[in-house]
């Protein structure tokens, strides 16, 4: 019996399936998805449909955030800026970074929770492991908690919950399986396109995380 | 001779124009506007449009953020919730109150400092003599300033200016007059239409505040 209702941010990859499968264990799910203008938009949105179609939450919302492509500032937006083939050295923040992407929606979040009465938000965010970004790390994480619990009714206090933030992605991987993530479903390519490229920082991340989890990644590369 | 760049949230009332000269006798100046389905959108924007034309800035964006209706939660958004006619009790939040506003608009003006360059953002919040919303408070700002310095490339730091947040209403009037804000081309009324109401906490506010200010109110009133 699960009493309470929490908010899952869904991108489509494989963290954020992840999450929601682990959310999934302990709440009632209401699935929340931000189109951004991003290059692989309508594939995310289809595996976020798919995902939907699995885990049957009482709730969907659709964000569109259009007004981030306008922004610009990311390769992930501005078709002018090329998508790096190779991984970020240790401490470099890569072109693929969305400027303050995560607070953002973690801010749109963190209303729609308030309406709907929801005291719990879930998101993939993965500090170690991942992509370099300043917005997946914990400490900004917990800063924005205190922020929102501030900002909002007092009665609506909320806690963000990061179940893989300390988490190597091919534990990830192995947590998605016991869990029943449909993989095949899922989407991490930077580019969009028929099937993932196999070389941008997301799908080398994806194919490494695979093949150290010894999981057969039921996706098809370009290469 | 102004070197730096300056970010100031013009939502078209007094505050924001009040907000805007402050910061435009320092800084360049880059004005952002928030259309989020509102009643008052209409009327909002055509001010915005006036002050843009009188403060000339550099750089002017416009965000659709019509999600923020879908959300609802607040009778600014929702018509089928009542705006108070009275001002809220003291410690009460009034239905006008829209779910963590000020953390969203911030979150994303922080995206687009980060992109044009700018380390500052103004912000009109009052947090006495004002409406009773959490998210005005000093407390919240500071707390989203650490959220946004720790979400963002760390080099892109920036400070959260308020300068009205501890004056009165009738003190903002005053500083306005002084800095020739053209008070006739601001809207204040939640409701829309072509001249305020009057009645409403909004109009009340401000009529209030001029009265106490001792200066003739420019715009007209149903009542």
């Amino acid at each position: 019996m699960k009493d309470e209702l929490a908010v899952v941010l869904l991108s489509g990859g494989i963290d954020s399936a992840v999450t929601a499968a682990i959310a999934n264990t302990s709440y009632r799910l209401a699935i929340i998805h931000f189109n951004y203008g991003q290059r692989n938009q309508s594939e995310e949105t289809e595996a976020v449909k798919k995902l939907v179609r699995h885990f049957k939450p009482e709730k969907y919302l659709e964000v569109d955030l259009k007004f981030l492509k306008e922004i610009g500032g990311s390769s992930l937006t501005d078709r002018s800026l090329e998508i790096p083939q190779t991984m970020p050295q240790k401490g470099e923040i890569p072109n693929t970074y969305v400027p303050f992407r995560n607070g953002i929606m973690l801010s749109i979040s963190s209303a729609w929770a308030e309406v709907i009465g929801a005291k719990h938000i879930f998101t993939g965010v993965v500090e170690e492991d991942s992509s370099g970004y300043p917005d997946t790390r914990e400490v900004f994480i917990r800063a924005m908690e205190t922020a929102i619990n501030l900002g909002r009714r007092p009665e609506s206090k909320l806690t963000i919950h990061t179940p893989l933030i300390h988490m190597r992605k091919s534990a990830i991987i192995l947590k998605g399986v016991e869990l029943g993530v449909p993989f095949d479903a899922t989407w991490s390519c930077y580019r969009g396109g028929a099937i993932a490229c196999g070389t941008c920082p997301s799908c080398r991340l994806r194919k490494q995380a695979f093949f150290e989890a010894g999981v057969i990644d039921p996706i098809k590369y370009e290469k």
